[in-house]
């Protein structure tokens, strides 16, 4: 910029758009619908439905999933302990950023472990963090075993998979139990709005 | 999900959200503006100008800077060679995640080096990447030294700084072509914004 448009500069900067500009525009709240679960307990579905349904009545949304993100922002890491932490991690940087954004960001992990879960919901603001357990029983899961995945894992053909040879370690005190394994996907987006709704997120 | 709401599932996962719905819904397109230029040379302010402009006009818009990156995504790197290379692949990546999300997202990085912004612009769709360089010369910039980072550079106290004692390696064919050193920020505003109109960003 030019010298003698120095100082109209520094009220730019500081005129920049907040976060309630872009959720005032968008007439809701940016938030982050955390789901968690086993494999095949129907994370990514229900994140999925729950966006068009968002989407349908003008929320602004995005589904952060395997699809997404794995072969991309976190295409340098394997599946080491480590990594997967690390891969986490960054899935909860980057939701903190659409929440800033003012997004419903949706994101679609089987995220094992408690102690990583709290580090994302560390990294938000209250009220933004929405845990969602999806809570399948492993015998539902297993029993679908949709992608075959359960098969493989039982015999030894996968390592460390969740529920078989590694734990999962079920939320505690979420912000949303939805009992994918018994309800059907309507009656599941209908208890996340619900919340949704109650939280203030959408009105 | 209940077996008997198997079929649904299917038909709800393909029936996701697309980044046309959402675009439609905005009444604008996702792009990436990815400012490039010298330390000082109004990558930041014109970025967050741009941004103030295109929410005046409704627009969905987010500024990736170092202010939302460097300790957040990518808080776990440092600035060797390789940790710099990584950062901006990060935020091309995640650019890439909010262009799908029918977000104008801008970029406000440095990001000195060609062959970085090539993988970056290789990311994304053609037309969905338009990089904008903020042109101010050297003199320019160091003159201003707002932050006083040259005459720290000067000094040898700053490591590998950006027109000192590391290359800058302009772009050759940039999208948008701002001269930050001589025209007032609104002109430099309007630079942009008439790119934005005749590449059918926004109308």
């Amino acid at each position: 910029m030019s010298l003698e448009q120095k100082s109209s500069n520094v009220v730019w900067h500081h005129g920049q758009v907040s976060r309630e500009n872009r959720e005032s525009m968008n007439g809701h709240k940016g938030a982050v619908l955390w789901f968690t679960g086993l494999s095949g307990s129907g994370k990514s579905t229900l994140s999925h439905a729950v966006e068009a349904k968002l989407h349908e009545l003008g929320a602004h949304t995005y589904v952060l999933d395997g699809d997404n993100v794995r072969h991309g922002l976190c295409g340098d890491l394997g599946f080491s302990d480590v990594a997967r932490r690390e891969n986490i991690r960054r899935i909860g940087e980057v939701s903190k950023l659409f929440v800033e954004a003012g997004v419903v960001v949706l994101t679609a992990f089987i995220s094992p472990f408690r102690e990583d879960r709290a580090v994302v919901r560390g990294l938000h603001q209250e009220h933004d963090f929405i845990e969602v357990h999806c809570a399948a029983s492993l015998a539902a899961c297993e029993n679908r075993d949709v992608k075959g995945l359960y098969k493989r894992a039982r015999q030894g053909e996968i390592k460390d998979f969740t529920g078989i040879s590694s734990p999962y370690e079920s939320p505690e005190d979420p912000e949303v139990y939805v009992n994918t394994g018994e309800l059907s996907l309507d009656d599941s987006v209908e208890v996340v709005l619900s919340y949704l709704k109650k939280a203030g997120v959408i009105s």
